[in-house]
Parts: structure tokens; C-alpha cells; sequence
């Protein structure tokens, strides 16, 4: 019996009628798997070393197949390289390249393998990488953050909740608060980062390999910490995505945090931080529109980020094992997610560091709105009052100072006293927005030194990461 | 003094700066909103004809705009017009080319006009398309499942709840579901068409346009059923994609049940199917299989429009009104929406007209599984007997088939009527599989008569489409 | 062969063991469908008639059977019924009761039926109501936003994009684009129970049933617009549940983003309005506080609702026919969503109707930030200038005015002769807030007489509901 | 003046009006909040017994608000305690409690913290009891899935891909996939712990505290393992609900992915188990049907569960800091989550324990379908052909059995021979299951060594839990 290859396929020969066209568009993975072409030839190289180890290949083989590959990653590099939608992938492409430039020694170089535990090994060592790229974009936007903060030690704002003036807080603890957010990022990714660090070749389609392979060797070679131990799983899980794309979504919910607290700054009524003509754009139609797009962009982002995460859950959802092919539609979503994070990490870094604070107007804010009422109260526990007979009485002041329209520290000793005979002209002392401040010590607080302390802290984190 | 344009930005009066690249780079939309160019190209040469018609231009610097603007579309058709990134997204790059091309005509052409309604419009254009364009195709996968249904009349397969058998139903019965679900959703396409078909040129940027423009004219060159009634509204709201990304995840929500339908029938388990070599693909590794491959990526890529509703929802949550730019971000996801669902509904069509159905398996099937227990039950009723104790008889009866291992008309009549002195020798009759399908002849039912209506229904409904 | 009943399950005849008490537990549904009950109820009556009708019960049965399911109406409105978990659902728990209490007649009730069709009639009872109920509250906010667009019919704000002051628009039109959004939902409510309001019951289990009922008589029994046409189809759809999730879910989109606004203008930055103590909540510990509840929580409660309906659209996703145990998870995310939604509307609505507006505020903001460069860009369209010209000039003298710390209104006519011998005296009186107001003439703008007209509208609208 | 308490509300004093009772009603958290009770009283007797070390309160004060705590715990197990919804929530319902029992001292209680740490702290404590319940749970599902797959060692099932039968595994293997995924879920759970057992308390409400207290010592007396580094962050950020809200999510798309499984082998068409009649239900109107409703609904709370992860992103996203009462809808979602996911690791624990499995159905489908042709392959690449003319030539092999509806070892060795020389007599051996299953012996194949050597590291990771 001569083998014909009727058609570039490589599984033609159980097949009596060529693919269809539209199942050929259909399933064509080839226009964006493509981008996993290193990958897929360092696994192949990996691959190739391991057979002729084994006695699969002999040496020449191996290199034969070595150098082939070595040179269609720069075909591809230097754009010379024809993607071929009939050839499906980028695994077929790659090898059906091979197999003409090497004849016989490429035929032999899927021995022991199959597509399902190849793609599974080319999205892992993807993900490597862009883990380990998101996490260093992460770590140039902490700096960013914490260059701000030191060189803004001394501005006081006002701190939020429910968007409304609560009590004061340096801005340095505020910026801080998103370097802890960032870093919590970071140790997800690190955590994701070990179960995706594993080595699924030798799975083969599902049920492992019926040939002497060494997968040890394969692990080494592409430095995997630790090899897939049930071959089903290896070629059917998809949680080495689905939790980069939760990681991602998540520090994205992050960022569209700081990005609305930008565009809430920039806003005239805030107007706590002036944007670089360079970070902003304007109207076509109103000609006096600077707007913060590069904000709203990194908001917008977000929603992006969770849609992939649900497609990809959704995707996973009640797939008897092993591989479906249902799991080809897991690159797009992660691909438009890592893209999206990476994206915006750098621009807002950039942003961050460019962005200029307007103490004026921060300090006024926080002037206004008796956010010393708290330590109002605090003065009168200090004297000895329950809590809830200082909250209540300075509740009452609060609405006093209101319809007299002037601040807490407008009133009259006469008139704190007539409220409490506890209250002592050291009073007006224990309530300057400073002495505010100065008083929240313990870890984690606004107070100068706890925020140079966790300052100092997130340095050395960064420094050790 | 003299206005020098420095850059290509519309809107670079008031910066000092050029626009960071990084910005630039992050901002642009041109990548994939150069997909709408004919519609942009269509609501500015119907703008223009406003215009010249308003006053606000000459007939013939009208004139020149609509021709300069026919030309662009050549040349964009053709490939030859250069999509630069710095001109930000497709309305830009446009202008820029026709002000080079017709000079100062094309500089009047934003006139009464902001990118905020002009963007807002061409995505109600795609989408007035998009949208018949996916109930045709989902007219053309209706008419492959009625004209199965039509060729299988015969065929008696078992009906599944839980997925066990339970009732037998007509092949033709079970596909003609389908087709309600498709009416369904070209229903809800065709109630969200409605609120597509609404023009939101006129709104300016968001407070309406302070020229003596004519909306009802746009509207009537652009064929928009209504116009927007508030301008506010009109450029911050994404309903319109919305609830359309909706109807697409809903109806891709169908075909996924039906490609899952379509892998169990395909399996060696269910035997239901044949799927033709070309629907079907094979295996790198294992030259015995044949995948369905194409039902696995229809289930797939329901997951993705999953995703995109996402997407869109979390983006438009809580935005302050009017336009923000977190908008630019509705495109790609609703691209990728409406490729994924029209793609999925083609092959579909393609697919399920090619399917072989394997009516021995399936006839086998329902004999086995005591399918006909309801209709047991129902004689006894018909008899007298409340049904509450029908069904506990009947479910006696069958335990004492499986152990067994017979059939309930394999039961002896003696042995019926041991357990009850109604049954009579008509019993055997009356629960073969055809009896059971024949009287079941209500509205809805699987009566081969009943099938034959629902048939016919159909397809009156898709000619009056 | 004596039938007993060793257990209280409908089901028990072909069981040799008794339920494991843990998976009782975990199937159990009454805990949260005995919310059905009155649905549950109407329908058996309507089937119980029918049965009677089609002389598949006698007269007295049917008359039994209806007096009884009315007790025990009665005895779950009044807390006397005992729900027991051993009964699973609460179709069973009152066809337990019925059967107590009637007897034999009770036992016959559930001929013709299946808990299948039961459970969806039910279901589709529950959302007909609850559809009216939501269009109902909305109607309401529309009519608190639209009695203080009355009553505010005079006060200017700053419109804005991007969050930056852009145009002057009226307070009443800003208000009005949420009664245009909330038209939208009704409209969607509208479509939606359309394909709500058809009669499911007469499927049977899957394949119809096999007795001489007459469906027709159970619709109009049961005021329904159409009978289901495919029993398949009739068991296994959710699209009913999942359309109306979505309609929520898109109804809180609208509302979180009305919550955001009430968020913002209540805080010190804008102070747009003044919160009525009563609808406003403080701090625990800082006494000054008053927080726009209500706001945030409506926003929250958007992301509940958006949770459910992906929860929906999952569990549908990729269910093979016909009925299958997962689609009793589709009542407790249904139930929380309406009951987010109703409880929203009601809310909101009276916030709004108790909103201050502090017009001086408002304008003062207007008044601020070059809200008129777009009208004095359009001055020297209307002198024949392009467009994007007049665009880039006056993008100038806002630099300008930016420097010189002035409004442009504040600019000389020197100076703006300066810029373009085009501008003449008349430019100032162009240029005022109000001239910028009014000549937004056109449908949907902002000019007073357009949104009178809207409000009319409006109106008109919500008397014919 | 005279502190006399209009209201209940421990935030009165400002306030001129009491609360409208519907936004009572709306922002009301106490009817699922009180959940936490025992959290929130035993993060109080911690708070209490610091104040007391730093001297805030006397010992006789503190011991009198541990006594009271007591108490009222004691209450509360006991069903004694009143819910009154105009308390707002428990903190505040077990406060008031607290104050009427103990007077005064139970008034300085709240000294030095706010609501929003004090939810933060109960949350926390909470959730790290939830994930190491949830841990536990799977720790017994993973216990039953190790006991079945030892208990069937050697059984050979058909492995699937795409769902058609692709190579022979055994049903040991198949199973302990599932422990794989378990393990990973409870590697990430535990990571998550690691940023859930973090204090928040001593954040006060967002500034940090003003008073001197001592967090380090109520970390020790809450046993947790960090101190939050950031007041503001630690009172608005919600990481550690999303995080375990997306461990669930994937855990359950595992639980999902099994039952899918269990729905399908049990069948009539794969016939791979039995499952017990204490572990399925039937039908209300089909007497035959045995169901498998725990899968079923296994996979349907899967879908819940990426609804609550969804809710919750969405909450957070794009808040501004700090705290913000949309976070009060965390709650609901999480306890949502939480139950499902243990109440479905419980019973599917019990369910996979209780399967029969049918050996021989297995076996016979795995014997169909060529199971053995990679194996075919494999053996002409082991006499030197290269594997991609072996894949073809025996693809081509698998046409003509199929033609002849005979298996791949039923053709003749002159049939081989014809095809290729290389064919010899050892062939035959070389293809049976046992041969194929033998040979998968590298780690994580489906060789019986390979599987118990999986079996026993699993047996060992689960003892050093």
C-alpha cells in the first residue's frame, strides 16, 4: 500500500472527502495561534532532543530537525513565512514547513505527541512569560505610585467614603493604598504562576505515550518546576488559564479603581490634579476639552478583562474529559486579556508618574467638611466619655456648626463647653487637620511615619521580587 | 492670528503638547473601527446633503464633499488608503483625507456635528445590517432543520429528560424545537431592530447642535425609522449594542444546546448520527478519529458572546452621563459577537443539512428504557384509576421488568392483571411506540399529524419573514 | 397487586430504596419555590376544569379538588401549612395536601401532567405578574424624574463628558434622558412578555400528552396569548426567565448610572443636591457623616443582577433536550434580581422625588470651564469660516483665556478681533449661558421649548401604558 | 447639653430626621448579615480585652462587655434573640443588645473602630473558617474518588476525545483526573487564604485610629497571620471575597465537569454505572425514569457561582476609595457561593462513593472503535517509519476495517503485510487493550504502575493536609 498525502492534513488518511471549506475557516486556528510560534518551536526543539535521547531520532535527525526549526522561526520573524488557513494551526504549519525542508527527519518529529499536549505546552510557556511580564508591568506602576507619594509627603486631602469628605489622609497614603493592591496582584500571579509552570508533553492525546519517551529530560530542558501527573488532565485543564485571566481581571479592577479616581481628580469640581497636555486628548467638536481618555480607557478595559474570564469559565463548564474542541477558543480571550493589562499598566504608569497634584486645592477640601469631627470625639473618650455619647454630642455640634455655616473649630469654647464641661481650650489644639494625622500611628494609618514606614517596606518587596 | 495647524489631532487648539505616543498607541481605535467605514462614509455624505440643504454649505462644496467622500471609499475598498494610528480612529482618518483631497469644503464637513453622534450612528448602521444579516442566517439554519424534519417524518428516536430516555417523540418533533428557539430569537432580534433603527445624529456632543440643522432629513436619507428624543441619551447610551450582544449570546445559547446535541448523537454511544468526512476532522495523533469538531467550537464560542455581554454591561455600569470614553470599548466585543454567531449559524446550516441520521439506532433506542410506562399508566387511567396510583402501579410493574430484563409488553397479560383487573388484551396495543406517538395529537405534541401543523407554521412564518 | 405508598414521593413505585436524606436536602426546591404557591394553585385549577371538561374527571371531582386547593390557598397564606422538605417542591407539597384532603379525587390531579410543564407554568405565571409589577415602578421614577424636570424647568447645569464640564445643557433635559432610558426598558418588559405569556402546560413530561386535554381552554382559562408549540421546546426553554434577567439587568444599568450621578452631586465637590435626611444614613464613627446610601446600594445591587443572568445564561448553555434538573436552579437568581429590581425602582423613586437642587451651584459650575467655546466656534461657522478652522481658533484663545485666568466671554473684542476680524460686537450676547441653551432647538436638544416638548411627550406616553 | 437618643441609629446625632422606613427596608443587612454573629462578637471580645490592655478601657469595663458578648451569643444560638431591621445590621443589633444589658461600659465598646473595619474583621474571620471547611470537603471528595479508582484498577474504559472513544484508559486514571483538579483547587484556596487571614481592624474608618490601641495584639488574639498594611485599602478593598469567590467558581467547574460525566455514563446509551436508587428520583409523571438529579443540579449551581463572581467584580470595579456601601452587597453573593459549594462537594463525596460501576460495558466500548491505532502507528515507528506515514497508513487501515465492520486486529497479516513489510506476527499482541495500557508507563500515563504510583502521591498529599 503507497501512502498518497491527498491533502496537506495531517490526520487525511481515515478521511474519504476533503474538508469543507467553511469547516476549514470555521476551525482554522492559524490566524491567531500563530502568535505562539516560538514557543512552539522551542517545544519542538525540546521536543526533538528528547527522542533522539531516547533512541527515537537518531543525532542526525534530531539536529536536521533542530536547525529546520531554527530557521522557520526566522522565516516567520522576518515575515517571509506563508500562514496557510488549510493548514489549521500553527503546529501544522510549523511542521508541514519542516517536513519540506527535511524530508523524512520531520515526518518523524510528532513521535510521541500530539496536538493536545503540544498546545497545552505552547500556551504554558506563553503564559510564563506574560505572567512574568504583567508582573514586572506591575511593579513599574508601583514605583510610579511611590515616587508620587514620597515626593508628595506633606499634602493632606480629604479621605473618602461614600464619596463623601470623612477625615483627613496624607495623598501619599492614599497612593500607597493601590502599591497594596498592586502587591497582592503580584503574589496572585506568583501563585498562579507554579500551577501554570508545569510541563503537560507526554500526555499525549489523553492517555499518555507508548514509546520510551523521557519527560524529565523535556521538563529540564524547557525548565518546567514540576511535570503533569495524570495525562487526562493535562490535556483537558484549562485552569493554567483561567486563573491568569482571574488575576488579570482582578488587577484590572484595580486599575479601573485609580483610573476613576483619576478622572474624578482631573474633574473641575475636584481638581486635585492637573493632566500633561500629553496624557489627555479633545473634542472634535468642543474646542476647549482637555479629557482624561487614557483613564476611562483603562475603566473600560476592565469590562473586558471580566468578559474573557466568563468566556473562558463558561467554556470549561461541564466538559466531560479529556480535550473537546471547544478549548480552542481559549487564546482569543486570553490573548485580548493579557494584551489589555499589559497595555494599561504601562500607559497609567506613565500617567502616574506624570501627574501633577494641586495641594491648594486638596488642603481646602479637606478643611472643609469637619473631618476632625471623629477626633472631636476622640478628645471627649479621652476624658473619658462612653463612644457613643461623644459620636451623638459631636453629631449635634456638627449640626450646629452646619446652620451656623462655619467649621468645628469655629465654635466657641463657650459653646463646646456649655456641650461638655469635659472640653478644654487644648481642644482646638487636638484638631488641626496635622494634629489629625499626626495621631493615626498605628500600622497601617495615615500618620507621616507609618506611611514612610510602609513606604519603606514596599521598596524592599520590590527590590526582593 | 494665524491658525497653524501642528498636528493632525481635530482638536489641538488648546494643547501645548503633542499627544505622548504611548497614549496614542493606547487610545487609538483605527485598528478596528476602519471596519465601519461605509457607514461612516454613508452618514457623512448624508450630513453633508443636510448641510448644503440647511444653508450651512453650498450645493457645491456639498457636492465636492460627497464626491471626495465616494472616492475614499474606493480607495479604502481597494486597499490603497493608508490607516494611520495617529489620526485615532476611522471619522478622523477619513476627514483628514478628504480635507487633503477637497481642501476646505472638507473642513466645514464636522459642522454641527461632534464624534460622539457620528460614532454613535455608524454602529446603529453596522448594526441595522448586522442584525438582518443574522436573521437571514438564522432563517437559512431553520429552513435545513424543517427540511430534515420534513425528510425524517418516520423516524421515532427516544426523548430525554435528565438524559435518560423517557418518552418516545418523532425525530422531526425533536429538530422542530430548534426552529421555536430560532423564532424566538428572530423575534427578539427583530423587537431590538427597533430601538437600532433610531437616528442619533443631531445630538452633537451632548447637548444637541446650536446650528439650524435638520434632523428629520438625516433621518429620512439614512432610512431611520425614528429620532433619538434626547441628546444626552443619544451619545452615552449602548443599549443599542446592548441588548442586541444580548439576543446574539441568547441565540448562540441554542446552537450550543444543538452542537451538544449533535457531539452525543456523533458519539459511538448514541449512533444517531453519521457526520459527513467533510464536517468532521481528525486526530494528529490518532489516525482512527473523526471529531465534530465544528458542533465543539459552535459550544465554544457561545461562551465568547457570553463574555462580550459581559463586557459591555460592566463598561456602561454606573457611568455618569454623557459620552465617556469607557464607550470606545463596546466595538471589538460586539465584532466579535456578531462574527461568532453569524459564523456559527453558516456552518450550522451547512452542517445540519449534511447530517445522516441512523433511524435503526435510533428506533432501537426507544424500545428499550420502557418508554411507553406513561402511556401504561394513562390506560389505567382512562379506566378509572386516579393516576397518582397509575403511576405507582406502573412503576411496580417496571421494576418487575428489570429484573426481568423484559419489556413491559413483554409482560404477560396474566401477569397485568395480577396487578390490576383493568387491564385487558387492547393493552399491548395501546403502548407501541407508534400508539404512543399517535395520541399525542394536542398543539405541541409529537403526533405525526401535530409535527405535520408545526411544520407547516414554520414555514409560513419564514416566508413572511 | 395492592399499591402502598412507603413513601410521601409521587415517584415511588420503581425505587427500591428510600432517598438519601443528604440528596433530599440538596434537591429539595420548596425552601424558595413555596414563593410559586398562588401560581401553582391557579394553574391546577384551570387544569382541574379542563380535566373536568374533557370528561377526564367528573364534575364533583373537579369541584373537590378546586374547593380544596382554594383551603389550601387559604391555609398557606395564613402560615398554617407545613412545608416539609421530604416533599421537594411545592407542586408536590400541595398535591400532598389535596390528596389528604380529598381523597381519591386529589389523586387524579395531576393526570395529563407533569411537573415539567407544571413547574413552567408556574414560572411563566409568577413573571407575568412580576413584569407588570416592575413596568408599574417604573412608570413611577419616570414620573418623579419628570416632576422635577418640571418644576426645574429654569435651572442650567454644566453638561458634561468624560466626566469634564463640556456644554450648558437645562437640568430637565439631563433628568429626561433617564426617562428615555426607562421607556426603553419598559418597551424591552414590553417585548419580553410577549414571549413570557404563552401557555407551556399540556407538554406534558417532554412529548405532549397522551389523553384528550384541550389546551386552548387552559389558555383562556389562564388569560394567556398563545400556546407553546413544540412540547420539547414547552419543558427545556428558559429564554423566558433569561429575556427578563436581562431586562433587569439592563433597567439597573440605567439606574446605577442614576445612582452615580446622586452619588457625585451629593458629594462637597459638586454639591448639585442636598439629600433629605430621611433618605441618607451616617457613620458609625465619624459624626459628620451623611452618606448617599441608597445611591451606592442601588449600584451594588446592579452587579447581583447582572451575576444572575450570567448564572442563567451558563446553566441553559450547552444543555442537551429536553428538561434537565439544572433548570431548577433558575428560581432563586430570577427571584433575587426582580426583587432587586422592584425594590430599586421604589426607591429611587422617591429619592428623586425628594432631591434639593442647588441651582446656584449648578450654574455657578456652568458658568465655569468654557461651556460656550463650541457656540463661539459655531459664531464664525455662521460667518463662513470651516468648521474645523473656528475649531482650532478658539481651542487658541482658551489657551489664551486658561493663562490670562478669565473666562472667554472676558476676552476683549480687540483681542477676538485680533484672532479673526470676523467676530463683531454681537459675539458676547452669542455667547451666554442662556443663548447657548436656547438655540439648541432641534428634537432632543436642549433649548427649553424641545425639552417642554420631551416632558409632553413623556407624559403622553405613561397615560397610555 | 443633653445627649437624649431620638433613634436607635448609633449615627444620630446630625440627623434632623429619622430614616424613611423604605430606606430602612432597602439598606437593611440584618437579615443576612446575622450570619456572622459569632464572628462579629468574637472579634468585639477581642477589640474589647485591647482597649482594656491600653488602658481605653478598665478591666472591669472589659469584662463586663466579654460577659455581655457572651451572652448574647448564647442568645442568638438559642433563638432568643430579637432581629430588629431598624438596627441596620448585627454589629449594630448586637451593640444596642450590648448596651442595654451592660450600660455604659457597652457604649465605649465601638472606641477606636468603625463599621467598616469591623465588617472587614467578621468577613475575614468567617471566610477562613469557609475555606477550610470547603478545603475539608474536598479533601473527602478527593478521599472517594482515590477509593473508587483503587477499588477498580482493573477496569479499561474507552478515554474520550471530542467524545468519541480515542484511547483505551483505565477507569482508575479517568478518575484520579479529577484528584488532580481538586488538589489544584485546594492549592489555590489555600493561597487565598493566605491574603484572607489578614486584621483589618485598627483601620478605623478609613484613616487608620486616633486613639492609642494595639493591633499586634488583637492579631494574636484572633490568631491571624498579617496585619493590613493600609487603612485606607483595608477597609475598601474586597480581594479577599473575590479571590474565594472565583476558587469557588473553578472548584465548581470541576464538580461540573464530573457530574457532565456522571450524567452521561449513567445513561442507558454508555451504561457505565448504576447509580443507587437512594442517589436518583424520579419522575411526577413517567414511572420508568431514574434520574440523575444530583449531577444535574451539581452542574447548575456551578452556573450560580460564576454569577456571584461576577456580582462582585462588578461591585468593585471602578469604586473609588474608600469604603463604599455597594460593598455591602458582597455578602449575599459569598454565603451564596459558599453554601453551594460545600453542599455539592458533600453530596457528590456520597454519590461517587455509592457508583456501581458496569466493567463490562467499559470494557466492550472500548474494545469497538480502534482504540488501538496510535498504538498501530507507534509500532511501525518503532521499526523505523516515520510516524506521520504510519499515521496516514493506518489511518487508511481503519477506512478498510470499516468498511468491513471488522475491528483493526481482526484484518488479516497479509492485509498488514500488503500495506507495509514491516507488519510481522508480533502485531497482534502489540494491539490489545492490555498492550496499550501496559506501555503508557511515564509519569502521568495510564499504565497500572503509572496510576498507582499517582494513587499513592495523592494518598500522601491528602494525609500532610
Amino acid at each position: 500500500m503507497t501512502v498518497k498525502r491527498k491533502t496537506l492534513k495531517p490526520w487525511g488518511g481515515r478521511f474519504a472527502q476533503a474538508t469543507d471549506p467553511g469547516v476549514e475557516a470555521y476551525t482554522a486556528s492559524i490566524q491567531f495561534d500563530r502568535r505562539l510560534y516560538k514557543y512552539d518551536i522551542a517545544g519542538s526543539v525540546a521536543h526533538a532532543r528528547m527522542l533522539a535521547k531516547c533512541g527515537l531520532l537518531t543525532k542526525a535527525e534530531a539536529d536536521k530537525i533542530v536547525a529546520g526549526l531554527e530557521e522557520i522561526g526566522g522565516e516567520i520573524e522576518r515575515g517571509e513565512f506563508r500562514f496557510d488557513p488549510s493548514l489549521e494551526d500553527i503546529h501544522m504549519a510549523i511542521e508541514a514547513r519542516l517536513i519540506e525542508k527535511v524530508g523524512e527527519a520531520g515526518a518523524k518529529l510528532h513521535t510521541g505527541r500530539s496536538r493536545n499536549d503540544q498546545v497545552a505546552l505552547d500556551l504554558r510557556l506563553y503564559l510564563r512569560d506574560e505572567i512574568g511580564e504583567v508582573r514586572r508591568l506591575a511593579v513599574g506602576l508601583e514605583q510610579a505610585l511611590i515616587a508620587q507619594a514620597e515626593a508628595h509627603l506633606d499634602l493632606i486631602m480629604p479621605g473618602y467614603t461614600h464619596m463623601q469628605r470623612a477625615q483627613p489622609v496624607l495623598l501619599a497614603h492614599h497612593l500607597m493604598a493601590y502599591v497594596e493592591m498592586l502587591e497582592r496582584d503580584r503574589a496572585r500571579l506568583h501563585d498562579a504562576l507554579r500551577r501554570v509552570d508545569v510541563l503537560p508533553l507526554g500526555s499525549g492525546a489523553l492517555a499518555g505515550v507508548g514509546l520510551p519517551i523521557d519527560r524529565r529530560f523535556v521538563a529540564k530542558e524547557l525548565r518546567f518546576r514540576a511535570l503533569s501527573a495524570n495525562s487526562l488532565d493535562a490535556v483537558s485543564d484549562r485552569d493554567f488559564v483561567i486563573e491568569p485571566l482571574f488575576a488579570f481581571a482582578l488587577l484590572m479592577t484595580h486599575l479601573s479603581r485609580l483610573a476613576e479616581e483619576i478622572v474624578l481628580w482631573a474633574s473641575a469640581e475636584f481638581g486635585f490634579i492637573e493632566l500633561p497636555d500629553a496624557f489627555a486628548t479633545g473634542s472634535s467638536m468642543m474646542p476647549q476639552k482637555k479629557n482624561p481618555d487614557v483613564a476611562e480607557l483603562a475603566r473600560g478595559k476592565t469590562g473586558r478583562t471580566f468578559g474573557a474570564l466568563v468566556a473562558l469559565l463558561t467554556i470549561v463548564k461541564g466538559l466531560p474529559l479529556s480535550y473537546n474542541r471547544d478549548l480552542q477558543e481559549d487564546k482569543e480571550p486570553l490573548f485580548d486579556s493579557a494584551d489589555s493589562v499589559k497595555a494599561t499598566l504601562l500607559v497609567m504608569a506613565s500617567l502616574v508618574s506624570r501627574l501633577t497634584f494641586c495641594g491648594d486645592r486638596m488642603r481646602q477640601a479637606a478643611e472643609d467638611g469637619f473631618l476632625n469631627a471623629t477626633d472631636l470625639a476622640d478628645y471627649l473618650v479621652r476624658k473619658g466619655m462612653p463612644f457613643r455619647q461623644t459620636h451623638e454630642m459631636v453629631g449635634l455640634l456638627v449640626r450646629r456648626a452646619l446652620a451656623r455655616r462655619c467649621r468645628l473649630e469655629e465654635l466657641s469654647l463657650d459653646e463646646l463647653q456649655a456641650a461638655s464641661p469635659l472640653f478644654e481650650r487644648d481642644v482646638f489644639a487636638y484638631i488641626t487637620l496635622e494634629a489629625c494625622i499626626k495621631r493615626r500611628t498605628a500600622i497601617g494609618g495615615t500618620a507621616t511615619g507609618a506611611v514612610k514606614k510602609a513606604i519603606k517596606a514596599a521598596k524592599v518587596k520590590l527590590r526582593s521580587r
